[in-house]
């Protein structure tokens, strides 16, 4: 359906959209607080220094522009149109615009895809019109942008109208216009600066992974935050969490659609395809993205990252003064997997004489004296920050801050103390209005009021430390795969043909044959050793164990040539369209961890390989991990360490630990043949595959690998 | 330790100190900022109408209210008396109290069990006089005590300072004041009001338990909000709860101290002996108490409760005027367990009809429209609330209401409407200063500004609304035990011997003989049918496995007379000692799904009764769930129904359902069993315990009880 242009390689004519240097707002008003009004108003208060060209038939100048009638009057060069515009007049602003040689337009207006009857064509018109001229445009059904260093509010969002302090280290970049102009009002709340504000819309041309590409890649926006719904181009998305991660740029996102109840909601909303959501998961993971669940914890943890400073490790320091909340922020530190650091003896000596009361083990409880006294609050901290023994340091003072008369001595004296220590992370939980909030921030700290919020976003700061602190991984070499491991012909493979490419994969099959006869199938049990197991072999039957096409355990050779005859003489009768290819006779394999590996194929993401221990408490518990293929070796290993059950692997109660270099070699080779087919294979399923002791690699005891079928070229 | 008294009786003397009619000040203040002079000044403030002694020998009154050299020189009767003078000074002053005839007294200052030195020694003393005396003491270290209908305000919390709307529907019972000021101050900024505030400190005599008790009784306190660091009395938090479920009253509870780290920093910040968190979790869940993990939490739920609303069933209505946060909102809403309900037919047509742009799918998307024309807001919400479609309605205004323009005709609009549905529960999502969420607060509905929150206080309004649901349960009969079933000895019980236990329990043995000699054993596996276990049989010899005493499936007569021989000699060789009572020889059970029992004893709450299913992956996956003994056979039912692993116990993929009933009449008779001998039973564990599938009962495959050895009587 897309036409080709020049313009649609990733990221092509960007700039146009995102730093114009000159911008004509087509349906420009005079009344600034309308939506054709305001990004006039915006530009002008925040200095844009580019040429601005207001359009409106009806007047000659626009908020003390001139305008112009149409477009096509302004003969000078325009990167951006904003289309202040009705659905219905959108197509012929369009073709103006294309005539003006206008590079780049963002559409505000709705009725388009999102609503039904003429929209869907509406769009689809609007689209042919930009590529045919090589426009990029964001929306429509959007609110548009913002890169606050060039100047340039090509957007209608309320939230610009009260600010002073504008620029900042966070880029918003979001698909949800509404959702986006709520977060971005709450960060001016917060105090927080924007850099890059970016809504998406219908995204008939940029989507979110491109828009956040190009943000990730500017040097103001320091932090990334993002709210998705459902993404359509997988690929885009990805891209960009490579340019964040590899300018180690954090990104927090926010998900929604994460239950079928959201999904259902989401399909109604943007009527997007929105991936499996444990697939954003993985990806997430991959990425180091932190995925936040509400907005309160967007914002918490974009605020953390804002200040640029991080942990260096887990040991997390709490001066507190009260020793109730004191235990509370204990257990706080313990669930985010944060550990406790310890006081040094000589400080807890110093502690005690500051004050004599105090209980210098940490949770550090100073005692409500230090609120009364800030010249003891402000040597504890001293004291501490001394020490070096913690990475991390996170004061209680719960109401104390909440008096002018209270904090205006206290932050005094505690930004002393931390302009002595400059590095250092510090975090103050304090209930205080908003205006003491920012004295407590500039003081030094990050400042939060429940003490569970400083902790949960302290665990955001230590995730993206250690994330971007492991030292980039070794591509393995990429498995390469005879061209003939698939049938020419495109249809189901067998057991036997799937266990080949598992075989390739470096999952052996168990020791066995294919028989022909019942005879046959006693002699190779004699050959295999028995017991042994006997199975249809049929690219036919999916579900041999239903139809009784498998027997386990088969303990002599009379008993293997009876079960091959009787077995035979059902399927033929019931199933008399299966193709039967013989009957696999097989070792029954002994000991070892029974797993399950499979690849399925999200309609956004494409291949997805899942691993998980087998067995029936495993299974009902949904212990499995995902990750987009292809993943290499080590990452296949951190795929299995995330399992709760991965004790099971590495050795529990003095099992021997399995072989899990083999199995991660398996998975990641599974994944790499699933990228190199992902045109053909629709899934495949390892169940079981039993995982021996270490250096006796795996067995795929079942296998299944369904083919798509080909669709006739076009 | 205690000396016994007729005041030690639970609740008894209390309402002297929890209501009194008149109360002497000990160190009164002339300044009434200071801990000795705040409790005068909100006495006189807030309109205490009994009578006031100021105690202070160096003036004639204090803040203008006639002042007494000494308690004794009152001449009146006195039912309480507030401490607010030096550790050192403490005993002086409780003498003459209790000369004066005192009947109760908080004590405020610090320096006693908190603190090492004098301090313990100090306690004990002014505890033996209250004692001697007849009367009742809060604290000592504690922030004292308010009943806010009897105009008590016997404390120095500072948060009262500035507060106007006092009295209310939230009870503070805390064990901290530092957390306990701080949650007050938290709940006026709320607005909320506080009927009754008690600090218990270090709980020398009333604890929290017995404040919790007194103040649950009181008809003003409608919302019970407590927090636990430990509890040394586990009787009396239990009755305080039995008397809150007895009168339908919500508790909502922050019990620190979950993870081992706060564990070891509540240790160390009260010195208590704080029961296995797991226990709290056990004790709650019987009662019904919501647990909070955060201030917020604690918060949020508290002042939904407060509005006496609950939803009737699970069905929630989402309004929203941004499709995004409705796609959020669905996953919050899955998340908690709720069901977004439907919405009829006649109902979308309607809104349609409202908002021809708008999504009337719940979550209803009425697009930023309803925000410029807030008629079309109060046509909306009165069609949603027509259609008696839903339990509860969350409407999300995001940022809408900031302005006071704004809410006031958005508010004027919706306050009709909900005043024609004035039994409706309705929840608003809004960003909005503090003054102008009084203002949506007042229109009926209640206020949250992020959504995650409302449908959190939501979720707990739900649980509340299902536990009063519940149906009381029948009591059933208790089991009987005959006196024998324990050996008089007193010491430790052998496999056999504990099997006779869990028989009793209905937990019957596998079919089995001890055996006195090889010879013997051959015979009784002949007599069982083979293969069997064979087993040691000692009371000396705890792990049998460890020490090579266990054989499973021993497949013949020969080999069960040389597996008791090689045992035999093997463990008489290594452990020379242990006394040997013979080998058990038993039938290998067939099928069934293997659980674990157990019986722990809590230091704190006594028998406690644990249940999971074995196998490994559930082990590590510490799937079980526990409950404080005894436990009726409903009880037991629901514990099973609280795991995970649920589904393989009724009958997963096939598999015939256990025999759950037997489990749940044995999970409670052994539970009984407990009860009844909790003196001398330190511990029980079945391990394997075998549920056969339904009407087939269960089997103990083995048996650990262990038995405290008895101390002599003093």
């Amino acid at each position: 359906m897309t036409t080709e242009s020049p313009n649609t390689a990733p990221g092509a004519g960007l700039d146009a959209l995102f730093a114009p240097r000159s911008i004509a707002i087509i349906g420009a008003s005079n009344d600034w607080r309308r939506f054709g009004g305001r990004p006039l108003h915006y530009l002008q208060r925040f200095g844009f220094d580019g040429a601005v060209y207001p359009v409106n038939p009806g007047r000659a100048e626009v908020q003390g522009v001139k305008a112009y009638a149409d477009v096509r009057d302004v003969g000078a060069p325009i990167d951006c149109a904003l289309l202040s515009v009705t659905a219905e007049d959108t197509i012929a602003a369009m073709t103006q615009c294309a005539e003006a040689g206008v590079r780049s337009a963002v559409l505000f207006g709705a009725g388009f895809a999102e609503v039904g009857g003429e929209g869907p064509q509406r769009q689809q018109a609007l689209l042919s019109i930009a590529r045919q001229a090589g426009m990029r445009v964001l929306g429509p059904n959007c609110m548009g942008l913002v890169n606050a260093q060039a100047g340039v509010y090509s957007t209608f969002a309320s939230a610009y109208e009260d600010v002073d302090r504008l620029a900042g280290s966070m880029a918003v970049v979001t698909q949800s216009g509404g959702y986006g102009g709520y977060l971005l009002k709450h960060c001016f709340m917060r105090g927080l600066g924007v850099s890059h504000f970016v809504a998406t819309g219908n995204e008939a041309d940029v989507d979110v992974g491109e828009a956040l590409a190009w943000v990730a890649a500017q040097e103001e926006a320091r932090v990334l935050l993002g709210y998705l719904e459902g993404v359509r181009n997988a690929a885009s998305l990805v891209r960009a969490l490579e340019i964040a991660r590899r300018l180690r740029k954090p990104v927090v996102m926010m998900k929604v659609g994460r239950t079928p109840e959201g999904r259902v909601a989401a399909a109604s909303h943007t009527a997007s395809l929105t991936g499996e959501d444990a697939v954003y998961d993985a990806l997430f993971s991959e990425y180091g993205v932190w995925r936040a669940r509400t907005t309160d914890e967007l914002l918490d943890v974009g605020y953390a990252l804002s200040r640029g400073k991080r942990p260096r490790g887990p040991r997390t320091g709490v001066i507190s003064i009260s020793g109730g909340v004191g235990v509370q922020m204990a257990d706080f530190i313990a669930d985010a997997g944060l550990a406790l650091g310890t006081v040094p003896e000589p400080t807890k000596q110093r502690l005690r004489e500051i004050v004599p009361y105090c209980s210098p083990s940490n949770p550090i409880d100073m005692t409500g004296l230090v609120t009364a006294n800030h010249d003891l609050l402000g040597d504890t901290l001293e004291c501490v920050l001394e020490s070096e023994a913690f990475d991390a340091v996170i004061l209680f003072l719960g109401i104390v801050g909440m008096a002018p008369t209270m904090a205006e001595p206290i932050t005094r004296i505690l930004s002393q103390v931390c302009a002595r220590y400059p590095e250092r992370l510090l975090l103050l939980s304090v209930t205080t209005p908003p205006e003491l909030r920012q004295t407590y921030d500039q003081a030094g700290f990050l400042v939060y009021e429940d003490p569970s919020r400083a902790v949960a976003a302290l665990r955001a700061l230590d995730h993206f430390e250690r994330f971007f602190g492991r030292t980039a991984e070794q591509a393995g070499p990429v498995p390469l795969f005879s061209a003939d491991l698939l049938p020419e012909s495109g249809g189901p493979l067998n057991e036997v043909q799937a266990k080949r490419v598992l075989a390739a994969c470096g999952i052996r099959p168990p020791r066995e044959h294919v028989a022909m006869s019942p005879e046959a199938a006693a002699a190779a049990a004699r050959d295999i050793g028995l017991p042994v197991a006997v199975k249809v072999v049929s690219p036919d039957i999916a579900h041999k164990t239903e139809h009784g096409g498998v027997a386990l355990g088969v303990v002599d050779e009379v008993a293997v040539q009876a079960t091959v005859e009787r077995m035979d003489a059902r399927l033929r009768r019931e199933l008399p369209d299966a193709r039967i290819d013989g009957y696999l006779v097989s070792e029954m394999v002994q000991g070892g961890t029974e797993c399950i590996l499979g690849v399925t194929r999200d309609p956004v993401f494409g291949p997805v390989v899942t691993f998980g221990l087998g067995g029936v408490a495993v299974e009902l518990l949904r212990d499995v991990v995902s990750q987009l293929a292809p993943v290499g070796v080590s990452q296949a290993m951190r795929m299995m360490r995330g399992l709760r059950s991965w004790p099971l692997l590495a050795g529990w109660r003095g099992a021997p630990p399995a072989d899990t270099d083999a199995l991660a070699q398996a998975i990641s080779a599974l994944s790499h043949f699933a990228v190199a087919h992902r045109a053909s294979v629709a899934g495949i399923e390892v169940n079981p595959v039993v995982v021996l002791p270490k250096g006796q690699g795996l067995v795929a005891l079942d296998a299944v690998i369904q083919i798509q079928p080909q669709e006739p070229s076009l």
